[in-house]
């Protein structure tokens, strides 16, 4: 009867043991990112992907906020480090682009970079607007703006200052107001380690109301008057990079929250 | 002594009850899509994503194979449903731009759409070539090519038949070699749906050598000669859509498995 017992009771041992080896199994997967998700979250996780490569590759019609049910992608996308790692790649392949490039001694050899989510970013407002999901607000926008607090972004700073270093003349060029904008927008620059650029171009008063494409346009065929050759075109919008002059190679940095034209 | 050996022995079923329960949910968790995945993997994974975004935004420069580390990434990609879901939501926007054109009762309004990859898929030949991790190899594509089996991508098949009933003139343009390609092209076409275009242009002596961005050019410039409006342009590769007489909009069909300049 006692070695029954004894059976019995190494069965029960040796069933604890497997009990509790197969529950850490299932915490720690239930702890890993990729825990289950409902289909509609599924389904909204690859409509989201399928967005974001359709506004990268410029196919979506013009749009004003993005598809709510993009939510939780963005928020992950944006958050979670895979914007960085997109921002990263992209600035790469700018770097490998530019070493390529011969320079002359004239110091006319140029690059455009765009400011607002290129050089510095606006990540934190769109935060509080569901990352593009909820409407632009442009008093919200410009008091966020007149802290003058946007942090660089660090693969463009990186651009920046490799592409300084090379001996390129560089062109912020923005859509910002130059009459109210253009001290705050000098500073926060300033502050985030963009310095010694050629020229900062704020929107002037005559250029008020226009398009991007066309006062982008405009600016550049002007520093191409001056004889500069645009090499690299760098920006978050497509409007950035269309147009006149646009340089001998755009480059597209991501940014699946808003839309220029 | 035979009521200790009864509760050992319900300690023992309700041990194994729990056991059998804890088993099925690892098993049924192991056979979701997300398993767990290791550091490696998870790396890979999100280079094949910045990657591919990249690579739809025209960002890397030109590029014969696609990064080995972006097997898996691709793989998943193109055949587990993602690819098809990009393709209809592009689709989607091309029909809502064409849907806002008025046509002009001249007969003159065009449209241009690529073949390969575009129209019809060669997914199957990239299939063997670890989806462009691995060289392309011409021999081979042409004897795939050859057998005039490539399906049709059903998203463009919709936009190829939405787009001729609303009574645009389809010109359907390809890189591929008049002399020897021109009957089986023809014949796969057909066979996949695609009829009632206008012409079908493939690449002709006088252009062999050229760049795909020059010959298309060319091409787009005589149908723009001929008296046509070309309103849209849609193809998989970036050089489908540069150069002159580019058309009022273009679109780029995702694409990561290969690179044609």
């Amino acid at each position: 009867m006692m070695s029954k017992i004894r059976i019995l009771q190494a069965i029960v041992a040796g069933l604890t043991y497997l009990l509790a080896l197969l529950t850490k199994v299932v915490v720690s997967q239930k702890g890993r990112p990729h825990q289950q998700k409902s289909a509609e979250e599924e389904e909204n996780e690859r409509f989201g992907l399928s967005w974001r490569v359709a506004v990268e590759a410029n196919n979506v019609c013009p749009w004003r906020t993005v598809p709510p049910r993009c939510y939780h992608h963005l928020q992950n996308y944006m958050c979670a480090g895979q914007y960085e790692r997109d921002l990263n790649l992209v600035v790469e392949h700018i770097l490998i682009y530019a070493s390529q490039i011969q320079l002359s001694s004239d110091g006319m050899d140029a690059w455009i970079l765009d400011v607002d989510d290129t050089c510095i970013s606006n990540v934190s407002y769109y935060k509080a607007k569901r990352f593009g999901c909820e409407p632009f607000d442009s008093t919200i926008f410009k008091a966020w703006i007149m802290k003058g607090m946007c942090p660089a972004n660090p693969a463009v700073r990186l651009l920046f200052n490799t592409l300084k270093e090379r001996g390129f003349k560089l062109f912020l060029l923005t859509g910002r107001d130059q009459a109210t904008l253009s001290a705050i927008t000098t500073h926060n620059l300033h502050t985030q380690g963009f310095v010694g650029y050629q020229r900062l171009i704020l929107r002037s008063p005559e250029y008020k109301g226009q398009g991007a494409v066309k006062y982008k346009s405009a600016i550049r065929k002007e520093i191409e008057r001056e004889g500069y050759r645009i090499w690299g075109n760098v920006g978050d919008q497509w409007s950035d990079l269309q147009g006149e002059c646009s340089g001998k190679r755009t480059f597209k940095l991501p940014n699946p929250m808003y839309f220029i034209s």
